[in-house]
């Protein structure tokens, strides 16, 4: 199988959103009257961003998914997207599953493969995603890093640190019932693009970011980009690694005992959550509420934005949390 | 130096065509009135598009060349980039060339980059590259591959084949003089992409592509996708091999003898030319040479459309010369 019939049998399909899809030196894309484009771009390496082991159905979910992520961070819609696939080999027995993958997650947000490349080398993906927002009375209505204020409440969706903890299951340094590692590790593998909450969070959020480095870490972009602090209620974000639920339940053990300092460790500086982490004025409360529910995705009050810069931790009777978390760095 | 030092370093600079660039989840390019987006992607990877002693300067030219060449074969003007970059390590003195050579040709088109990813990895590189195409009248100004029409004049710009020549010193399969070999390498690891041909030949061109596998695996696509034939003249197309001059000049021999298949081939299926092949009206001779002069291309007729399907190769007297060459394919 060569280059072209590799494109023309796992990736060209029809397209609708765009003007030209796969097959020309462009893809040709027609903006709609009164939007801007979004566009976002992430590259996943063996071994860096998955296991070697991965089913290919999965990654190919996962790596539309953290694309997606980030227009529902920026509460784009989902219009279309490119992928660069270097691969060591043409196999069809990796292709088939992992373009199925990729095209079942593409579907369900009506965005469409519009263009690539594809080559020889080591097992790499990248996808450059395009979304649309739209501009009103001559403001984008995209969410940013850059509007938390003092006052504000955070939030962030879903839950936290379960892919973390899935990953330190393949690593050997902690042992889970099969039920719980299962349910972790789908949220490693395939991670949910919170794309419809971002969309409903458009006019009530006032900064956004997807948790991908670590809770804490993204948090840090907002501070820093919004000039302002936040104090984060480390037990409840706690309760947000699924996990922890089945945890308390089974009395406080998996045959390992794993301490709190364990479970808040991943909960805020994990990684690889893909939930959205989000203020809000406190006064759209009731719209955040409404948000949730119309997107149905689960969405938890975690603290607030403060004037005074820096991060504050706390615990449910306000007691200050020592932190020593460290956000995901490629590099570090 | 971590992951988000080396973007701050390297890659964040001010944006003027997009709204937003590096540093938030998405960029946000706003469409101008009138014009859709063109969109391509390509993907670098070492030891199968550059050499690992390659000029880290250099690199940087040629992975954005190779994406503006496609925009150029749209007729598409370059606005933005995203640059995805795995790295074996945050090294310092290989990112400072690199982003020189990227920024010094993207300045030269006025090309942004607005975002992008960097991980560790296998050293890979990927850009995806945003033009605008206007519409007008409700048509899409872009040069596709599927306008060529029986009679049509065949083009292409500049020279052929001394890229490969570059690559086959490199192998030691061919050895050339000094000055003719830093000639051929020069288009080798720094091609031109014909960013202001592909925009004087809109709406003269009536069909386009950039030649990087080869000029008769190219030339393929465009008649696929025209459903038409072509002939095209091999005497002069071994003629655009600028080396080819150096060697006769030099009375037929450069201590090697190569013979005429050899130049043939180089010119017909040696790939990594960028170049444009294009197709226009003979009535529109005038207007092509008008295109090449304001775009100060060279530009060189090499054949004709036909309405018979399939390709043939002649001579300057019409004789039909053997065809067995093969386009290059990643996997085969």
């Amino acid at each position: 199988m060569g280059e072209f019939d590799l494109i023309e049998r796992f990736f060209k399909r029809p397209t609708h959103n765009a003007v030209l899809g796969v097959g020309d030196d462009c893809a040709l894309l027609q903006p709609s009257p009164g939007t801007q484009f979004a566009i976002s771009c992430d590259m996943l390496v063996e071994g860096r961003h998955f296991l070697s082991t991965v089913d290919p159905f999965k990654l190919g979910h996962k790596a539309l998914a953290v694309n997606l992520s980030d227009l529902a961070a920026c509460g784009a819609k989902p219009l279309a997207f490119t992928l660069a696939l270097a691969l060591p080999r043409a196999d069809e027995a990796w292709l088939a599953p992992f373009s199925q993958g990729l095209f079942e997650l593409a579907d369900l947000h009506g965005c469409e493969l519009v263009g690539g490349d594809t080559t020889q080398g080591p097992l790499n993906i990248c996808i450059t995603v395009f979304g649309e927002v739209p501009v009103l009375a001559g403001r984008s209505q995209a969410l940013l890093r850059s509007g938390a204020t003092a006052g504000d409440d955070l939030y962030v969706s879903g839950t936290l640190g379960d892919a973390r903890l899935a990953l330190e299951v393949f690593r050997g340094t902690v042992s889970l019932p099969a039920p719980v590692f299962e349910a972790a590790r789908l949220r490693m593998e395939q991670p949910t693009p919170r794309v419809a909450l971002g969309l409903a969070l458009r006019g009530i959020a006032t900064a956004a970011i997807d948790v991908s480095d670590g809770l804490l870490g993204d948090l840090g972009h907002i501070l820093n980009q919004s000039v302002v602090g936040a104090t984060v209620n480390t037990d409840i974000a706690m309760t947000l690694v699924a996990a922890y639920t089945y945890y308390t339940v089974a009395g406080g053990q998996f045959g390992t005992n794993i301490p709190a300092a364990q479970w808040r460790s991943w909960a805020l500086a994990g990684g690889d959550d893909y939930e959205l982490l989000f203020s809000a004025p406190v006064a759209q409360r009731a719209a955040v509420a409404a948000a949730a529910q119309a997107s149905q995705t689960p969405v938890t009050r975690i603290g607030g934005i403060d004037a005074e810069p820096g991060l504050r931790l706390v615990d449910n009777q306000g007691q200050a949390v020592p932190s020593t978390y460290t956000s995901f760095d490629h590099f570090a």
